[in-house]
């Protein structure tokens, strides 16, 4: 009797379990994912990374998992999304802005001539950048990009930008967190404005996000935190261990990219002592996504492919590893 | 009897009650403060922090509470301990450096001249830093401090350096983190030589250590993050709003500090909406501790104080408000 009443009341109080109990075996926490060597491969290290006395066992502290966030966990073409943002702002501000016209670059954002501002170069870009992220208070930034993602449309699948993420990578952010891992996403992308979505839609809160950014400085007159036009750190390739080693402090346990930019933090993760995991998400859906890797010039994935297979890191074949691409709407 | 049994059980789970349940009435979480108006203050902030429908309840996401580390967890006087070990390390490596003599700061620190020393200037001073905390990898560095950390000794009271933080502060960061708080440092030392010992000492774990740097870099060939004898960022000041925004991507809702140092986050956090504590630790007490505020060129605390009787912020006398200053050994 008092051993029923104790697993009755055990039932209630499962909600309080803590990170690192495993759960049940009859519950797939990665449902989107077919079954096959991929899947395998995560599901194994998770599972001994959570069960003490294996040789893949991961201390709670160490569980850090660093994720790219372009074309890793949401889609990457055809441009990247910040762009599209940058350019509905600088639309956006135009009238108040007649100067703008008569910058090249500024001129083909307002016009939506994608093949002048593709000729304006990095220049040009990063003005489109400076034109749209710069100016304002970082509260002030942040309101403007959740304004846009509440409405922002993906240009050719008519989708919500924010439902242009990938199903199976929010089933295994969410299996990680219930295996008591931190996710990060460490991005080239601009830090700010992913925190504006990352919360709501992938379940990482501001403080996990590192990515690029423009130099911002203390305005003591309006006592906040202003964002200036001028380039600050770019978190890509080399920069991504060390920006993960400044803001983190610890060296993750795994890491998931799909490009070379991510390539370096692989390398540095896969270093490290004790289990790890490196993993590829290797775009070859032309059918339900976009299928590109060693010729792109968005997401170039060349070195990092030869490299994980040199050294039999998990490469996730989106066509094959993947039931589902994006969520239902 | 089933209500017994339940109740038994229930002693048996209290250690996984989750952030955000209330303690007990009759336990006192912070037992080394004195009741007056700064534990009244702070007590207050955290139960209504805590409580649905009150005017100061913060969700849980929000609850961010930064904390100054040189004077405010730990003391800093005569020296900030971070130049202690900058001269330990100095010292040791000197043999191996015979060139270090013809440099006057480096060759005050191998003499132990700390006049000298001073007389040095910042120029000297940062010498001194980067011969002792550059050119080694992350991990190296780590290990480094790390040893020094289990040795090291105050000049004065002989206690283990890490035996000088302040007991009832270990208590106010314990009593946040059981009301859900995540609880971080915002400090101008070094932030790699804090997380060496944070995470033992204060429950801080690196990923919530945010403070100045030298500039490092990925080795390609060795694969590492190494640490270059450039200044990278400076955490103090102006610096301290931006860095939070940078790495936090929040604004504090609490902020203790000690010095002028820690004003300009102290006015980013209040000038926030919503329920907001900025809380002063102010150098009273020359038995126990030390007493210096306007004067010193440590951690000096002049308009900050000013400002925090103008707006009515929290000031902790140390003298008057802590029944213990430092823990038992």
């Amino acid at each position: 009797m008092i051993i029923r009443i104790l697993l009755v009341f055990s039932a209630f109080i499962t909600g309080c379990a803590g990170p690192g109990q495993s759960r049940s075996p009859s519950t797939d926490p990665l449902p989107s994912w077919q079954s096959g060597p991929a899947k395998a491969a995560i599901t194994a290290f998770i599972e001994d990374a959570t069960t003490e006395n294996r040789p893949g066992f991961i201390p709670s502290p160490e569980r850090i998992a660093v994720f790219d966030n372009d074309g890793t966990l949401w889609a990457e073409q055809p441009v990247y999304f910040q762009l599209l943002f940058a350019i509905d702002r600088v639309r956006q501000l135009a009238p108040d802005h007649p100067e703008w016209n008569e910058e090249p670059a500024l001129k083909a954002a307002i016009d939506g001539d994608m093949a002048a501002l593709a000729s304006s170069g990095k220049e040009g870009l990063l003005r489109v950048v400076t034109a749209s992220h710069a100016g304002m208070t970082s509260d002030e930034f942040d309101a403007i990009a959740r304004a846009w993602f509440a409405k922002a449309e993906h240009p050719t699948t008519g989708r919500p930008i924010t439902s242009m993420v990938y199903q199976p990578m929010l089933e295994l952010l969410e299996a990680l967190r219930e295996a008591g891992f931190k996710t990060y996403i460490v991005s080239g992308g601009g830090v700010d404005f992913i925190r504006a979505f990352a919360e709501e839609v992938y379940g990482i809160p501001p403080e996990q996000v590192i990515g690029s950014s423009l130099e911002t400085e203390w305005d003591p007159t309006e006592r906040a935190v202003v964002r200036t036009p001028k380039l600050g750190f770019i978190d890509d390739k080399a920069g991504k261990p060390v920006a993960i080693q400044r803001v983190i402090g610890r060296r993750p346990v795994m890491t998931v990219g799909n490009s070379d930019g991510d390539l370096q933090m692989m390398q540095w993760t896969a270093e490290g002592d004790g289990p790890r995991a490196c993993i590829i998400i290797r775009h070859t859906d032309a059918t339900r996504e976009w299928a590109y890797d060693r010729d792109s010039s968005i997401g170039r994935l060349d070195e990092a492919l030869t490299e994980a297979s040199e050294r039999g890191w998990t490469v996730v074949d989106m066509a094959e590893d993947w039931r589902t691409v994006f969520p239902d709407r």
